[in-house]
């Protein structure tokens, strides 16, 4: 993984698309709607210190806005827009 | 329980979702009515130190925005959409 | 009294509603025109030395947003929508 | 006077209504249009030193909002809604 | 000149309002499109120290507020709508 | 030239504005398109240490705006509406 | 190369266009598609050290604004813009 966030963003992985990358089809709709995703990687202005690589964070779902990169798709926060962490995972 | 909040974040369940797990129906358009709820989790960024872990957070009826995780409706507050907290329980 | 205002808010009870506690009884259209209230609690981050618990807050009629509690309205006020304090009572 | 401003605010008679109260009827629409009017009370954050209480204070006819109290008509504005003092009185 | 400008505010009269004094009369609108003015009172809080009283200060036409004392308009503007100065006269 | 520039101003010629003066009569159409201009006054907040009197900078062509003086347009920019110098002239 | 970016600005060179001046034609819609570019320039006030000139900035494909100098479009980017680098190239 060669992308490194700016700021205070996090590039996330929306937890369905994950799966989806294992072989199950998942229709957009439905990601849409999916408020948690991996974190890929954070910026050097990132501070909330709870906050883990390959943890799953959890936001407003029309937060932030999306970029495609060789067929995955990359969802970009602000600091502000990641309400809490699941740490189930 | 696994949620961790972030930045100045708080969780909270509406008190009478929690009356509703115990076995008490309340019709949805009532529990939207409801303006406390307990706090199950704060952000390391949340600095009133009257609030308290699992005591009732008090807020405006319209703050805040909701996220469904395994069946449990949590309400995510930022710190300045608390206006209280009732100390009777 | 187990209210605990958070961060700079004020709790109040408008002048009217507390003359209708002990009796008379008031319109309510006359009472949202009340500008006074008791102040019932501060919270932490209420900076202003000149409020007292019990004193008479002053405020523009339409400022703060109101919470029903066991019967008694109290009025929300951040620190920056009182705008002075009746020190006759 | 019992009246304490709070904050950074000033309490103050706009000029034509402290003429009325020696006698002379002053039409309203006439008063609102009165840019000048006497310092009665500043709050404890007022920081601007050229203002003394008593005397007069320059500002916006349309700045600030108005409380009447015991038949008095006090106009609230905020520090930077003042922009000059009348040294003249 | 009893006048004492407040906070971070200028009083100015506009250079054509000034030549108007001296006996020329000009048409409002024409005064309107004036964008340069003598100084006539600095506030304690502005700060740019390259104004200086009964020089010219150059500014948006439409910036501040106008005031009218004993016939003369004076011209309000704060510290941020002052974009330059005449050094000519 | 004897104009001084304000806070964080900078006073600009747009690029062709200049060469009019050198005698080609350009319409002012395609002068409100030029994005580029010759520095003349930077006020005394103005804190980009690469900008230099008599030098080109760069801006959005909407930003800003005109105040005309003895027959020469200026362009009155603040420092943020300034995006990058043309260091070849 | 002789623009220098001011402030805390970025010059980029989208990516596709960088490949045209190779050779390739891409028509102008594609090309305001394209979310990455090469940093040419960064301003005194850009802070965020993992950025590197010469090498891939990821940004909203509608954030910044152009500017054509000599045939080549640039687009101009504050900080906060940029949401990532690409470390690939």
């Amino acid at each position: 993984m060669t992308i490194q966030a700016s700021n205070n963003n996090a590039w996330v992985i929306r937890e369905d698309s994950a799966v989806e990358q294992g072989g199950i089809m998942i229709p957009d709709s439905a990601k849409k709607n999916q408020h948690k995703g991996k974190i890929i990687s954070l910026g050097k202005l990132f501070s909330d210190t709870n906050a883990k690589l390959y943890e799953l964070a959890i936001f407003n779902k029309s937060a932030g806005f999306e970029i495609e990169e060789e067929g995955v798709t990359y969802l970009i926060l602000a600091q502000h827009e990641i309400v809490g962490y699941d740490k189930r995972k």
